[in-house]
């Protein structure tokens, strides 16, 4: 990758390098958005349009920067520079020391004033420091300005969601087989963490284990609670593989459940089916939502359903398209996300079941494939 | 801890509850320094100010909101709200639920015009929502508004770094008895990784190994490279272990190294060891870096050393106060901070030595303290 610099425009187009044309195509959207260009800093954006990420979002600046007049070009601190080149992360770069200003860069860069598209997760830091070097320029979050300019997956990246998603049905049916009463919630988190590395994962983001009445709260922090027979146990992790995001949940039960865990839990696999076949190109995602909201609503649980139906994935396990009230946009071939109800009983037990799909040019595949029904566990 | 919301104002005194009192030293501090309040987003001000750190950092909107008016108060995702609670993370709490604005709540709740400190690391999209639905206010980013918040480190963080310091000595003591040669980088950074997480680390933020010419690029990715003889290998590994950060860096050889190696290392470590004797209180931040870089200069390799003396490290692996031209904050007992000169020869070789030290009464400790010579390996 040394000779990265003598690379023609030919090789850049390659499909071995989908970066040329992603930041292409990201421009041109950003232009008939009326935005005067795009800066993306480190996470997904910049992954997505160079393939590039340093070892850590910090204090100091990087950003690539996409507008009309300049070719594609990296401002990096001068201590990363090797690293950006080293991946060919962009056609230019500009590199900056210590105890010199970035921000300076970027005004000379950018030239003119404009509103920009700007990463969602870049620093408060950076953005006021851009606002106060380049009065006359605007910024709007990249989610609002082209909220879907990761939402469709390409091959490549749909087959890596894939193997992700397969990686993590994997770890369920290893999980499953092991002993959960008597073991404390984090004993068994540290398990799912171990074997999503061990199947190839190179980063977890979360491993929820939230047992007995802990699984009324969705986002419960895995903790000392020992599991007892008679708890229902949801399991919620994932984290990226190869770049690209697992995210899938199943709710077990240890022993023999009551009557209402097994009609709670029919409630939740029976809405979240109904969501998937809901699933259709031009279908919106509020819909999608909606078809899965309710149905929980009928039941007399709407009140007990209090999060989002989905969200997309790739890059990272949360991003648009969001299934979610409110959110009209269309959904394409190509998109991936979560399909995940959920009902929560405060102070007693909550279940939830969720998928990765993929929407294909008729409907939706699952990228989860486990059993929907509720594991018992010993 | 379910019963937080039953603890009096005394039992918040307690040193077990450190953050209340943090609370109102952070207001008093933002208001000294004219600011109406502090806005703390997930991260290491959240996590000084409340104990609390969310699953992930997200688009979903968390804040704790410090102002003069109101009772410290956390605006928190509806759904995270009870792990929030469960640490008693605030005074107050403010649920919002993903079909409502919390931005417009954030307004409600200041009140009022004026300038807030807020977070480096918020999300570019949450700090534009609050720019676009509070127009009468203003924010600064803590690092300009309030860089010392967290530098001056009490008794119980202090003894979390140093166990942190020492974990990662211990880490260095294993590594160097394993080959090298024959060894890629990459599975000597997956050593690291895996020794760091046995000596107690949560969180690994980075291990870098860097050998042959990568040696000279001071954040390389540890890579496919195959360690040979006569390599010089520079790793730099840490985390966070028990909420603190370790960060230590050492240069060892593969075999015997050539007269430059050896003379580079001794610039380097002599340039190390002046920083360290160097420091006291009142000392200002630059003239630690001055000392380490006139000795490297003086030799013949300043513009070899590219990048700053050092950083704070804390609940972070990088914050203020930065060891750097221009700061001219002064040294005060406490602080925390990575002393880490370095000389890097393109494409040849490269050399850094990082201890953590902390400020005391009359000069500093180190809290790494495995030996400073060039290492030999096999």
């Amino acid at each position: 990758m040394a000779e990265a610099g003598e690379n023609t425009a030919n090789e850049h187009d390659d499909v071995a390098d989908p970066y040329g044309p992603r930041r292409d195509r990201a421009l041109a959207a950003a232009l008939d958005a009326g935005f005067a260009g795009l800066i993306a800093t480190p996470g997904p954006d910049l992954a997505y349009l160079t393939g590039y990420t340093p070892t850590t979002a910090s204090e100091r600046f990087t950003a690539l920067l996409l507008t009309p007049d300049i070719e594609p070009t990296l401002v990096v601190p001068t201590l990363e520079r090797p690293d950006a080149e080293r991946v060919g992360a962009a056609p230019r770069y500009r590199g900056w020391r210590d105890e010199t200003d970035p921000y300076q860069i970027v005004a000379a860069l950018l030239g003119r004033a404009g509103r920009y598209a700007v990463s969602d997760a870049a620093w408060a830091l950076h953005l006021l420091a851009l606002q106060a070097t380049i009065p006359g320029a605007g910024y709007t979050a990249m989610t609002d300005a082209l909220p879907m300019l990761r939402a469709v997956k390409d091959a490549a990246e749909r087959s890596r969601l894939a193997a992700a998603g397969a990686a993590a049905d994997a770890v369920y049916e290893r999980i499953v087989e092991t002993a959960f009463a008597g073991s404390r919630e984090r004993d068994v988190a540290a398990a799912l963490d171990a074997l999503l590395r061990e199947h190839g994962h190179e980063q977890v983001d979360f491993t929820i284990v939230a047992s007995g009445p802990h699984s009324a709260n969705p986002h419960h922090h895995s903790g000392d609670r020992i599991i007892e027979a008679g708890d229902t146990v949801v399991l919620d992790f994932g984290g990226l593989r190869d770049g690209y995001g697992s995210d899938t949940t199943r709710t077990v039960h240890v022993g023999e459940p009551a009557a209402q865990v097994r009609e709670v839990h029919e409630l939740v696999r029976t809405a979240q089916q109904a969501a998937f076949e809901a699933v259709a190109p031009g279908v919106s995602c509020q819909d999608v939502d909606a078809v899965a909201r309710d149905i929980i609503t009928a039941a007399g649980h709407g009140e007990h359903f209090i999060h989002r139906t989905g969200h997309g994935i790739g890059l990272t396990t949360h991003e648009p398209p969001y299934i979610v009230a409110g959110e009209k946009q269309a959904l394409t071939p190509g998109m991936c996300f979560s399909l995940e109800p959920g009902v929560y009983l405060p102070g007693r037990f909550g279940v939830r079941i969720e998928d990765i799909v993929a929407v294909t040019d008729t409907g939706a595949v699952r990228l989860n494939n486990t059993a929907h029904r509720l594991q018992l566990v010993g």
